[in-house]
């Protein structure tokens, strides 16, 4: 395969040796990756009082090949920060993930502050997770989150352990390329 | 059984000849067919450009000899025509079911539409539909269909593939009776 | 195991027996039971034309060594008389149970009386029972049963046939216990 790219190089001299470079070069597909932004909601690693090993599962199950984490952030159990994070994640990210805060407990606001932002509900999402979650424990039921998309971007809350995270991701990331391109207004191949 | 139908047809002569056809006939229980509309939602069915294969699957799916298809239809993806045709429809139909719209490509508005219009969510019914079709499609998780009543009318969004619709229709039709039974505020048998 | 319980009765000159009769005596745990609101509603068991049977279906789910049943009460397929009702009880429970209202008939209203009350949903809860239901017979996808917090109290909303109740309560027991714990704010063991 021969690629000829258009581009304007700022420094426009070294354009043929770039055409060059790239000529006989096989890219692999896809040559865009999905832009993420991981968000772990918890007052204790906000704080620094515990170690972020939630968002630590969420970024490593994710395939660096197909997916660039562009935003990684802590915030507190507080529902106007993580509001205002999915906010302003959501022009940059196709995909933003989010752990912790979906409990019972009286600090668990994920959901309520994502269901603000969210314009279009994805119940499925959350029902598939759950369902999983059942699988593995019946306390899976007490998990409350929710997903949905906010403009062109899918947002999903996950539970906030590593096990549940990595459970999750097994349950996303067979649908998560189609639902994106889905969601981009692209036909799926 | 003999019955005596009252009718008045527009070409009464014929009346009195209808009446001996009637006569000694053993009709079927139940003897009012339910009445339902069908919604396409489809921006490429509504052009002309496609087929509209899924709302021929819903009208293959009903048992003629229990219901009555009274109105047929096709509205792009628009929330308004969605919304305005189900409260049109509500009045002379016990039952609406809707193909289409219900994914995450940005045109993807029948769950919003139909919310609109919704006086009572049954999220059971919408739950069971994606249960059972993650049983043939992870993909099935993507679905974000909706159920539930306006006044005394079943409204159930279904996915917009003619396979989507005839696995959700072998999921409804076993409780569709029932449903509708309790829906008019009588008891069941 | 000694335990030695500081106490003002009214009738103070009894504390120094109390105490003796305590000492030695081994509690079994929680020392403090679960305080429950348990609500029926139906119309025909609120007019006596049917007795509560479901409400003591709820009733004999809940091991007494665990839940104290402080309110039990039955009212009309009333939103009003049903979101007044566990207002009232939230003060004093950290659970209430609901049986009844939750179907398609048209008077079935306890899932949006409950939805009024509601700060936070707990969806999976629903989801689960739900998910259970279906095991036993296809028309649980027909209980529009909701749950969620209403500050520190937990309120589910469970089907109203005694059988539909027994059903749901073993899928509520395992997880009950940890989901109060939670709501309390308290870390789970």
């Amino acid at each position: 395969m021969i690629l000829f790219i258009l581009s304007l190089p700022v420094n426009s001299d070294r354009f043929p040796l770039r055409l060059l470079c790239l000529r006989d070069f096989h890219f692999p597909l896809p040559m865009t990756k999905i832009s993420v932004g991981l968000l772990t909601v918890s007052d204790r690693c906000a704080s620094g009082e515990r170690e972020d090993l939630s968002g630590a599962a969420l970024a490593e199950a994710l395939p660096p090949e197909t997916y660039q984490i562009l935003h990684r952030s802590i915030v507190p159990d507080e529902a106007d920060a993580i509001a205002s994070t999915l906010r302003e994640w959501a022009d940059s990210c196709a995909l933003i993930l989010t752990t912790g805060g979906t409990g019972l407990s009286p600090r668990d606001v994920t959901p309520e502050a994502t269901l603000r932002v969210l314009d279009r509900l994805a119940p499925g999402i959350a029902e598939a997770l759950r369902a999983d979650g059942l699988k593995h424990t019946p306390f899976a039921m007490l998990s409350r989150g929710v997903a949905g998309t906010m403009g062109r971007t899918l947002v999903v809350n996950l539970p906030g352990s590593p096990k549940g995270v990595r459970e999750g991701m097994a349950v996303l990331l067979p649908i998560l390329e189609h639902a994106l391109t889905l969601l981009r207004g692209e036909q799926p191949h």
